[in-house]
């Protein structure tokens, strides 16, 4: 609902942000930015607010006046799909908006385990050489081909790696990655990988992907989850860096969330844990005002939605 | 000199080398290897041996029948270059066998530091998110673009990076980096960067390239050693670490090395040091025997010298 005064649209920003988010949005021409102090405020604020920006989903923001939810994240779990679309109100994911930045932290992850830089923080000051590995002409399965997975499979590409896809639509893949396969060989694909990288969304279908048999499957190899901390069985996983092949495990998502402080995934040796920092970064907000802008063209009947859910 | 038996060339391996290195060359058609148990048995192994694979340097291996010395290194300042030559000795390097592990393990330590892998290594068990950085989009400067530092600027341009390179001769560079400069250019393009990676040998001209006002024209950014320890001035670090804008230092090379275990880089909490391991791979071997058997035919007379030194 346009402001009758201005032209302006007021966008209700909910409290829960990544930092820098509210200076770029503040940034995008044609809004009126409406920040509630705390989550009760929102639904009151989207009493006379179309626009809702949000991480988290509280049934009382389904104001009669609300016609748009721009969510913060890729994935839009949290959000009553069918609910808003009978209400009529758009819901727009933040797909992409996080890409770059968890590819980064994908291969931070593997690095920091291949190239030993996790045993050298824990035994600083100890000067004891090691044979790290290399990733170059190693081959990566990339679970999920969306957003973060095709910037991870494109930065493994380019680094010498070959890359195998698992989708769970194989034949609607357009992209760099020569070999993309349904869950159906998931088995067979890890068998001829050295490192897998999660990037799945948590589904049913996805929970539990990564257990005792997967980890069987891949042998000798490394296991990096930057998607949903469910598509990983943290019990498999310890057993199988006890009695199995695996050689070293790094996750930024876990289930739960928070890890619990004794967790003995926290301190393995083989282990390094980040706390699902992966799509932080300075230029998240910069990314997300990109995306609000051209949505709010199509808000305006000027242009198509980029990223509503479901796809229209 | 070939065995007269055989047709086989001896092959003297110092006992000192990297893993898998021994097993490689012994795969090497033509090669009789000869493994000294120690290194006083090393000259002994040449008064009857025309070919020395070697790191170390001593002057008794300088025997009459000595031909050819295959350096096992990148480097070869521990050599007597000059006395070499002199005495008719083929001098090669190593130069290129460690350059792709080294790559990777620069963005090791890089990504460790902009992701935050470094700092939840240290506090695991905690669960505090925080915003890492990206580097796509950011400024690298390359210093010294050899095979090492090739390696590192192929793989910051696949990821998106703006690259600078610093080389002694910036005319004889031929390469995908755009902007190559010589060393009297090095503080203007500090001042545009926001990552100094240096794979630098260690020269009269490089030892404290980077010093208090090299890391102060780099300003706010990240600083990784990956060449030799000696480029860089430890104090003028931690110095800018604490009063400056450095942001973080990653150094698989110290001066001296092994860096004290008491010394203050060791847990500074935006430093990583890893002991001097960035050319460690179990593919060193496999690449050093393919580099042996090509000098193996030019030193029949079949062929070309790669990486003679000095260049013919």
């Amino acid at each position: 609902m346009a402001d009758g005064s201005t032209g302006e649209v007021a966008v209700v920003l909910h409290p829960l942000h990544p930092p820098g988010v509210p200076e770029a949005l503040a940034g995008v021409p044609g809004i009126r930015l409406v920040r509630p102090p705390d989550p009760p405020a929102v639904a009151e604020a989207l009493a006379r607010a179309p626009v809702l920006v949000t991480y988290l989903w509280d049934d009382d923001y389904l104001t009669p006046t609300l016609r748009w939810v721009q969510s913060i994240s890729a994935g839009t779990e949290q959000f009553p799909v069918g609910r808003l679309a009978a209400a009529g109100v758009v819901l727009t994911s933040a797909r992409g908006v996080n890409a770059p930045a968890v590819a980064e932290h994908a291969f931070a992850l593997l690095l920091a385990l291949t190239r030993g830089v996790v045993m050298s923080v824990r035994r600083a000051g100890t000067w004891r050489p090691f044979v790290g590995e290399e990733i170059g002409g190693r081959t990566m399965v990339v679970l999920g081909l969306g957003a973060v997975g095709g910037e991870i499979a494109r930065r493994a590409l380019a680094w010498d790696m070959r890359v195998i896809g698992v989708k769970r639509h194989p034949g609607n893949y357009a992209g760099p990655v020569d070999t993309v396969v349904g869950p159906d060989r998931l088995l067979d694909v890890l068998a001829e990988a050295d490192v897998v990288v999660s990037a799945l969304p948590d589904t049913a279908d996805t929970r539990r992907i990564l257990d005792a048999r997967a980890l069987e499957a891949l042998g000798r190899g490394w296991v990096v989850n930057v998607g949903r901390g469910s598509a990983v069985d943290a019990d498999a996983v310890l057993a199988a860096l006890e009695d199995g092949e695996l050689r070293g495990v790094g996750l930024d998502v876990t289930d739960p969330e928070p890890l619990p402080p004794d967790h003995p995934l926290w301190t393995h040796p083989r282990v390094v844990v980040t706390p699902h920092v992966g799509g932080l970064s300075p230029r998240y907000g910069e990314r997300l005002a990109t995306l609000v802008a051209a949505n709010l063209a199509a808000f305006a009947g000027r242009g198509v939605w980029t990223n509503r859910v479901p796809p229209t």
